[in-house]
């Protein structure tokens, strides 16, 4: 029998190892897993040359509806980034922190999206007990926390309200997404930094402390300990946060890490010197930090990694040249995470494995979509990312594809660049152009176990 | 050569042993300890018929200026109960949060107290900075934080005030006070109770659930670390905090705990039976937390015991008798203090030893008046509790001489009480009677070590 | 393309998941994992009727060598049992102490073994240096350590000299198998015993204490990670050297721990009733600590399971009946191994995914065969074994082919067996009889990695 | 009234604090610790001109009956040095493993020694059930182990024999005292060292490698758990087990741990450059587990010191000097003990507090002698040690009243020593000389709690 597509002659990857041969994709589903020369007939047959073949990627963590961004512009630019599937997070643009607007924002995406999407609710202050809910049963991936300020659209949480959401998540066997700052020291930070007129760059280290992320930390691990909630934190930027979800674990805690390419490659330095190019929070850290987080990574004891991309325009970071306090805190960071994380394979800080467990495997499973995302295996969705491990290139703004065109990794040397991918056998990239279409990708909703 | 005073025929408790012997009081000091007959000449000599002396007893917080107590009544009452030294905290009705207001607080004790005293300073809301410093210079013994609301004359510090007093302190080698418990929690219960209507007694215990302490507690012990700040945790009635902060030590934090008789002696029964008599912050928890408790204590975990004396008045309490909400939170405790602990002793659960060094040498040690107080040995104040360990009596609410004339343990049963004390080898309880007089006690600011 | 055969209609187990589909074998291994109808054409194709296929299933921890056992006769019964590939124990009866004697027993099996094979070392007193590597380099998968004495043909090994050998087994990434138990204490126990004339069943209980065993395993923990040598503790009865395993691999130490069915389904009141039929080393445990072994199992603690098959024959284990001291320590298991777990699996107390882990990918990683053995990959030999998970039954003595034909088993009713089994693709159980012949079986020495 | 002797003008020194004022003895006791003018009138008054007064010091581990030393010139010397009661260790001259042998002991002492005594059992290979028993109720301070060999007339007790001596004390209360290296080890080190000839000093770091002491230290601790016997680890000098004894207190086993101030002052250099004459066992270890043990010493986590003197012939030391295995184990050690602490105190590395907890009241407290003994209390034997904090000296092989005279530190500069010591209110070191007469110490049984 003739199957749709055959990719022959690669290096599938996966958590457990690297297998040499091929897979075979029909109506939409990977049906084989072969050597040559048993693969199947293929209508299409790509021969991957002995490139590495990755599971479809997630971007578990992403903002696309934010201007100049949107949701075409944001889910094209994944898609050149090698994301297969996109996690929405609510966002100050367009919450999604009721079933109403939850259904508004799937079917925009429905209506626009270039790859494949899931939406993560939103808990805002005051929102009534059963929204949550009401969301999970039309399918979020999750429930997005702030616990420190977002700005006026985006009330936010306190203690009592987060526990008490806590509370009902645990009873759905929820998952919580925790921005972990403490956003009280945040509060007086500023209020002292501005009183004291600091409108300097490094003003924004000491707004946002170590303490306030790790104090945080733990306050939310001992709330999902009480409650018996799941919980992610995101975008974690420090080891002590990464052990503290190590030894709730190990007493039973269902908490696990999120950590972002920028608390790899970013430092305290760049900070100092780049200003509101490097604006994002939690921000950067020391050089110790960013060395022992890489190894926290490739240890197995960092869950996942996300882009967590803010798509500022130029012109509103541009405000916090003269005055860091009047950029917005975000990076743009789709189209930089793969390129930046296989140059750490390259340089022997992460392995293949590693890598495909932390943007593959572990997102799906901790958002409920695996297998049907993030495996390489029958049954699963055909989403496979073709990878050029030997590429050695440039990253230039003028080449970014997001509509705020610009990054803050510009002029950095990278080696590896995504060069093919599909959703559900459907090319999307092809020699590094996206060819998918508006509107291809389509709406998962998360599996129960 | 003849001393003012001997005390002969006694067992002489610390925390190393019981020694049976006599002391020799002159000039106000200890002058030595012996064996009969080496004790030297004496102007008085009491025998003690063999009873306990206990070094000079504290109360490292009390609040005694709250109607219808005052300073004079207050610190009689803390005679009474065979206290020597109290420590007095700030408070709604006179602060204690500038060098001005503990001045006055200074000066209004030394005429009215009946014991040695030391002050407490505070730390409200918007204090200049340098406030602790002042204080701290004048002799306080400890800075005391609210961490959750203390009602409209004590503005709440939030995390951003808290973290940088304790810098502050920590600068000078200050001490922090701190009842810790998670005022955004409390404030959430406290307005969903109120929406469901609830008034009835157990909404106490929804109000302020245990997790709400231990969360603070680790919140606290945090920035303690953080910072460099010595912190006592007051009133803990979790052996969570207690464990937290025996870790934390182990890792060059300088923490300590405090707890108080009532978190021995009632339970979460209490508070579901007799309501606003037993209504206090934290509240009573249940019986194996109270049970641990003891064992902790006796174990050394925790470092020392206080009153918390807060003495409502009756018609105060009752006005929560049909509405929870509107009783105040505190109850009286000086004169019950020792009974009941002595009780413990002769029960088994705790030895003298333990006791002398929660009641005395460590609060003595931790506020920097060690070891001119809490002390049993030449050089020291002459401050001495002789206690009689085998009367059995029975608590009455017409017998407690406390402004507010009522008390939680009324028809308990205990046994063990002061007999008499000295402060400063001047007689202030006799026979059970107060023989002090208003004004008799001094200052004791705080030394530096 | 047509390949040798196709198994269809399967649910495929592994660690990760369980995969409904087939999988189709050429030249003896595994080229496609597929989804039907995309399985390539084969010439016999078997339809496993819904059923689950294990990947190829090994035994880390055999004696055959044993009389009335023997080479052809244990790895028939083995076959028998499901399993695809043995690893011979060295023992009293033919060593495999040097490179000579691990010649003669690797050609012995090649002659006579009816499915794969790998061949363990064996450390006894006197070794010359080097002897380790020189059999490591033949392709041994382990090196066995007798710490207490295994009778006058293996002179026993004392800690200056397994020190001595872990070292040389350090330099060249060998693996220690180690039988914890304190020979110093069961001596004097044994003796001590003997001195009371105490011949009854509950004198094993005595002899071999669990101290003698926890004692132990701190020990060889204690010296793997002085060495850096990797060790594995073999048929491991105790949590608590499972949990200092675990506490030693956070630390970096390379070690891991084996159990066994005998220490999940057999407790010390089988001692007490049945005393040679139930006598091997270490006993078995009470109530408590075997209920905890099956969490620790299921929890991921245990690395993998073996038999520790020693076929006594019915009148070695009779001599024991009057004197519990003259029976042989040793029960048959090979055939009763897989219906044991199988039985855990229906009765929820270990998942499939666990129990593939345990029983074929962990022992192949540990020995260093994988992915040659113990996956379900292409690539992969194509060792299968199909597995009836409804099928109850009841074991007995006369149904055993093992040449001591009886078992401690005898009676137990179960639930689930192996129907079929391919060792490379050729069939070695059909409907439940072995197929196979004698010498089919392969060696398979240790790959580097 | 007049007693027999006061000290005054002195600094009493106990873990507590250090206390400026006099003391007072009567009848062999103290009477009376007081500030002068109070101190009683006495026959004697001794004017300390403000030096340190220590609590009367002990030698929990001395083996006088060495030749050329005798409990003569051994306790003359340990007078000479500061110390007021030693314990004698068995030994391989005057075993002391049965109550007669003890009690031969127990006399000799009375007429001989100089200083007061108690007499430590000792366990020796094949002894009777039974016999530490009567020794305990003879009066005896602990039971000594040899788990490594002490030589021919000293039988050696190995696991099985220990962890049933272990269970026999106990029954009764009794303390063990662990000599803890691995026998096993060390024969095969010693066996391989020969064969390759090595008669070097070096070999002696190899025969006893940190390994053989730190596996052995926890397999003690582990049967001390086990049998819930409590025990001292003697002669410690690795931070390990200091540790594992700490971890094991936490779980409720009561073990404690004794070093040496050899393992203060010597390290592996010296054994390389002197060989013979820093010949003993365990020997020194590297500089930094030296610098970490006086942190231990100063962090309350080594509970005692002593000496283990050991008084071998210059003329047996020399036997080692072209081979290192023909000197014997041992150093003499207790004219030099203190001096070296002091210079410590001077140094700032010990507290003097910290040094009479580890001299006088710890070593009293475990060996069951406190407060009789290692107290500075009104009701305690009058043992005071008058020291002189100044004094700067050269220690000399001249000056050593020992009967081997020679000591390992001959030429070291130190600063401080004893000047004037007590035994019960009789003088016995007075400027620096031994005053008191042979048979004037006194036997000090153990005293039951």
């Amino acid at each position: 029998m003739t199957v749709d597509l055959v990719v022959k002659n690669a290096k599938l990857v996966s958590p457990r190892g690297i297998l040499e041969g091929g897979v075979a994709v029909d109506g939409g589903v990977i049906v084989a897993l072969a050597k040559e020369p048993n693969l199947p007939e293929a209508d299409v047959v790509l021969d991957a040359g002995g490139k590495v073949v990755l599971p479809g990627m997630l971007d578990g963590h992403i903002h696309t509806i934010l201007p100049p961004e949107n949701s075409s512009t944001g889910t094209k630019a994944a898609a050149k980034g090698g994301f297969t599937t996109i996690l929405e997070m609510p966002g100050t643009q367009m919450g999604g922190f009721d079933g109403t607007q939850f259904a508004l924002k799937r079917d925009l995406f429905k209506a626009t999206s270039y790859v494949d999407f899931c939406i993560h609710a939103g808990c805002a202050a005051g929102y009534p007990e059963g929204t949550l809910t009401e969301m999970w049963n039309m399918g979020s991936t999750g429930a997005k926390f702030f616990v420190s300020s977002a700005g006026p659209k985006w009330p936010q949480t306190f203690d009592g309200e987060i526990y008490a959401a806590f509370k009902e998540l645990a009873g759905i066997g929820g998952l919580a997404l925790i921005h972990a700052e403490n956003d009280t020291l945040l509060r007086y930070n500023e209020k002292r930094l501005k009183e004291a007129d600091r409108r300097d760059y490094a003003a924004q280290l000491e707004w946002r402390p170590p303490i306030a992320e790790a104090e945080c930390g733990q306050r939310i691990i001992r709330y999902l300990k009480e409650t018996g909630c799941r919980g992610l934190i995101v975008h974690t930027s420090l080891p002590e946060t990464v052990m503290n979800a190590k030894r709730a674990r190990e007493e039973g805690v269902v908490v696990n890490v999120e950590t972002c390419p920028q608390y790899l490659y970013l430092t305290e330095d760049d900070v100092r010197e780049r200003g509101p190019w490097v604006k994002f929070a939690p921000p950067p850290r020391d050089k110790e930090t960013v060395a022992q987080t890489w190894r926290l990574l490739q240890a197995g004891l960092i869950d996942t990694i996300a882009t967590d991309h803010a798509p500022y325009s130029r012109e509103r970071k541009e405000e916090g040249l003269e005055d860091i306090w009047a950029a917005p805190n975000g990076i743009p960071g789709v189209e930089t995470f793969l390129p930046l994380l296989l140059t750490g394979v390259n340089q022997g800080r992460l392995s293949l494995e590693r890598l495909s467990a932390v943007v593959s495997e572990n997102p799906a499973r901790l958002y409920g979509i695996y297998p049907k995302k993030g495996a390489l295996m029958p049954g699963s969705d055909a989403d496979l990312v073709i990878v050029d491990m030997k590429q050695k290139w440039t990253i230039r703004n003028e080449d970014m594809i997001t509509a705020c065109s610009w990054t803050p990794y510009d002029g950095y040397e990278v080696q590896g660049i995504a060069v093919h991918s599909f959703v559900r056998g459907e090319p999307v990239l092809q020699d590094g152009e996206v060819v998918a279409v508006e509107g291809q990708g389509e709406y998962v909703p998360r599996m129960d176990p």
